[in-house]
C-alpha cells in the first residue's frame, strides 16, 4: 500500500479540463457561488463521477460528492475535500485543485480494489469564499448554519435567494444537510498555501497546526470639521489624521509584539470628503487575525488602547462597530500525524504552519477530526496570478491519499 | 470727517433681514450660487438700494451694485463689497457682512453729504464660493475670467448653466464685465477671519498682508493586492499604510518646517476596499497653501519628496494628478496702511495677518490696489455656527468707511 501513488496524467487532465469553466483568459477563473459558471463547474464534477461509474449524492446544501461505499453501511465517513467556487477574478487553484486531488485519491483506491473500513467520500462545499455566506456548505454539513446568517448574509439576501433559486436550494434543505457527528471519521483537505513561507522555504508540505481566527470591526474617529486655508494645523480636531496615526502606531506595533498576527486597514472614509475642509469624521475598516483565542484577545485590546489613546492625541473621539468574529480552530493531532506520516512515506520535507486564511476544515472541525496540508504556492491569493508548480500538486494529492489511508485505519477519537 | 460713523441701527436691521434669506433657522443659511435662495438675497439688496434713492447697477456677470457718484464723470471708481452666496448649509456673516458693511459706509457718506473725488461703488461678487466656478464676478470685473474656466467648471458645466439661466446671463456678457484697470481706483473688502486669531489675541482688526497660494493635487500609491490573512505583514506592499504614513510624516513636516503653510488630506480612497485585502491602491486627495510663490514652491517640493520616498520604503509606486493652483496675491500698500490709518483714527487695536482662504480681493489684486480686513469671528467656517459680536461687526464698518474715506483722497499708483 506504501508504493501507492495517484495518476498524474488523469489528475491533470481533470484539472486542466476544470480550468476552462469560467476561464478570464489569463491562468484565473470567474466562478463566483451558484453563477452560471459555478454551477456549470458543478455539472462538470457530477458528470465526472457518473462517467467513471461511481456513486454521485448531493444535500441540501447543495454540496456534490462522490462516494466509494464501505462494506458495512453503518461505517464512518471519511470526507475529502474542498470548493470548486472562486472569488470573483479569481485564480484557478484555490479550492478546485483540493476537489480534483481528492477525487483523485478516492479514484486511486478504487483502482486499486482497496477495501476501506470508511466510506471514503469527496465532497465540493458550495460557497466557500463568501460570495453569498461563506462556508455555506460546510457549515450546513456541520450542523452550524443559523437562520439569522441566511437571513442576513455577506452578499445580501437578494444575491443569496437567486442563488438558491438557480441551484433549487431551499433554507429548510441547507439545515438538513447537517451530518451526525459520530457518522464522520474526519475531513482532510488540500489547499494551496496562498502565502511565500514554503516556496521561501524550498518545503514540499505545509501541515496546518490551526487556521487563525478573525474579526472584522470599523473604528471611527470623530474629530472636527474645519476650514484647511483658516484653521492653523495645531487647533485641528483632524479625524482623518488620527486614523492615519492609527494605521502607522498599529503596524508597527504588530510587527514587533504580535508576530504571530496580522492586522489589515481594507478602507477608510474621510467625511466630508473635500479638499478644502479638514475631515470631521474618519471611518476605518480594520479586520485582524490572530492564531488563538487568547491571542485574538490580547490583540484586539492593544489595537482598542491604542484607537482610544490616539483619538484622544487628536482631540477626537472614538466609536467603533463590531462586524463579527470567527473564533481560530486548531487542526486536529490524528490528522497532523496522518499527514506527516504520508510525507515520511513519500520521503517530502514538511513543517507545521498557520493558516491565515479560512477553510472548509474550520467548519468541519467543530464536529469531527479535520485537517489540512498545503502545498507551495506564488502569486499571492484570489488572483489569476495564483501558481502552484504541477510537481508539488501531485506531491500534495499523493500526501492526501496516503493521510487518508492512514485516517481509515485510525478508529475515531 | 474723523467723527464719522455708520448707523449701527440700520446696519443690524439690513444684517438681520437678509440673514432671513435662506436661513436654515440654526444660525446658518443655504444661499449657493445663483440659486433661488441666492437670487432672492440678490433681489433683496436691489430692492434696498432703490429704496434708499440710490444708482442700481448690474454687469454681464451679474454682480450687483449701489453707486454713489463723484461730480467729474471720468473720476476713477472705488470698489467696496464681497459676496451674497454661501457654501450649502453654510454661516450668515461670510461674505454677507461684508456686501451690508460696505453698503451701510457708502450711505453714511450719502448722509454726510460728502462729494468724493472718486464714484464709490458696494459691489455684490457672483459666485465668489465656487458652488459654479469660484470668484465668478470678481475675476470678471478684472478681466481674468477664461473660456476654458467657463468651459469646465469645478461645480459642473450643467449646473453652470442652470444658473447662468436663471440670472439671465450668458458667457458674453461674463467676458464683457471686464473692467479699464485704469478706471478702478481700488478695492476694499471686510470679512470675518474665519480663524482664532483675533479672537485669541484680543485684537479688534486684522489687516491681511496676503492671502495664501493653494494647490490641489491627487497623490496615488500604487502598491500590490494580497490576501490579508496569508501575506505577512512585512511581505505586502501596502498602498494604504504607504498613505498613512504620509499624512503622519507630512504633518509633522509642516509643522516643523513650514509653519506658515498648512496641509490638508481631505479624502482618501482604498482599492479595492475589502476588508480582507490589502490595499493595492491609494488615492489621496492633498490641498497646500502657501504665503507667497517661492514658498508654494518649496512645499510642493517636500511633499513630492517625502511621498516618493514613503512609497518607495513600502514598495510602492508613486503617481500625481495635479487639479489646478491659485497663486498668492500680497494686498496693497496703499490699502494697508489706510486700514492702519482708521484703525488710529477709531483707536481699535490691529495687526497684519495672512488669509489661509481665498477672497475676492484676490481677483480684484490683479488690476487695481486691493485690500481686506478681518474682524474676530468664532465657529470656523462654512458652518452655521460661524459668528461675530454685532460690536466687533460695528468697528469693521467703520474701519471699511474711515479706509475708505482714505483712500478716496489718494491719487493711484
Amino acid at each position: 500500500m506504501h508504493e501507492l501513488r495517484i495518476d498524474e496524467q488523469r489528475f491533470r487532465r481533470d484539472f486542466d479540463e476544470l480550468a476552462e469553466i469560467g476561464s478570464t483568459g489569463d491562468g484565473g477563473v470567474h466562478r463566483p457561488s451558484l453563477s452560471p459558471s459555478h454551477l456549470e463547474a458543478r455539472r462538470w464534477f457530477r458528470e465526472r463521477i457518473e462517467r467513471d461509474g461511481l456513486e454521485f449524492r448531493t444535500d441540501g446544501a447543495a454540496n456534490h460528492s462522490a462516494v466509494l461505499g464501505a462494506a458495512r453501511p453503518d461505517a464512518p465517513t471519511l470526507l475529502l475535500g474542498s470548493h470548486l467556487d472562486s472569488v470573483f477574478h479569481g485564480g484557478r487553484f484555490d479550492g478546485a485543485l483540493g476537489v480534483v486531488a481528492a477525487y483523485e485519491a478516492l479514484r486511486t483506491v478504487r483502482d486499486a480494489g482497496l477495501e476501506l473500513p470508511v466510506h471514503l467520500e469527496v465532497i465540493d462545499f458550495t460557497d466557500e469564499e463568501g460570495t453569498l455566506v461563506g462556508l455555506l456548505g460546510s457549515l450546513a454539513v456541520a450542523g452550524a448554519i443559523t437562520p439569522e446568517e441566511l437571513a442576513s448574509p455577506r452578499g445580501g439576501r437578494a444575491a443569496l435567494e437567486q442563488g438558491m433559486r438557480r441551484a433549487g436550494m431551499t433554507e429548510d434543505g441547507v439545515v438538513a444537510a447537517a451530518r451526525a457527528p459520530e457518522s464522520l471519521a474526519g475531513f482532510l483537505e488540500l489547499h494551496i498555501e496562498q502565502g511565500p513561507r514554503l516556496v521561501d522555504g524550498g518545503i514540499d508540505i505545509g501541515i496546518v497546526s490551526s487556521i487563525v481566527g478573525m474579526a472584522s470591526i470599523d473604528l471611527i474617529f470623530v474629530g472636527r470639521e474645519d476650514h484647511a486655508g483658516t484653521t492653523p494645523m495645531d487647533a485641528r480636531r483632524d479625524a482623518g489624521l488620527a486614523a492615519a496615526t492609527f494605521m502607522t502606531e498599529v503596524t508597527k506595533r504588530v510587527r514587533r509584539e504580535f508576530t504571530d498576527c496580522v492586522v489589515n486597514f481594507g478602507r477608510i472614509e474621510l467625511k466630508p470628503g473635500a479638499y478644502n475642509i479638514v475631515p470631521g469624521r474618519a471611518e476605518l475598516a480594520v479586520e485582524f487575525r490572530a492564531p488563538s483565542a487568547e491571542r485574538m484577545s490580547e490583540l484586539e485590546t492593544s489595537l482598542l488602547e491604542s484607537a482610544r489613546a490616539i483619538a484622544t492625541g487628536q482631540g477626537a473621539r472614538l466609536k467603533t462597530r463590531a462586524l463579527g468574529a470567527i473564533a481560530a480552530s486548531a487542526c486536529a493531532d490524528v490528522c497532523r500525524a496522518a499527514f506527516a506520516e504520508a510525507c515520511g512515506t513519500l520521503d517530502l520535507s514538511n513543517t507545521e504552519l498557520l493558516s491565515g486564511a479560512g477553510h472548509d476544515t474550520m467548519a468541519l472541525a467543530r464536529v469531527c477530526p479535520a485537517g489540512m496540508i498545503f502545498i507551495p504556492s506564488t502569486g499571492g491569493s484570489h488572483s489569476p496570478r495564483e501558481h502552484a508548480e504541477w510537481e508539488a500538486c501531485v506531491n500534495g494529492a499523493n500526501v492526501l491519499l496516503h493521510a487518508a489511508l492512514g485516517m481509515a485505519q485510525r478508529p475515531r477519537g
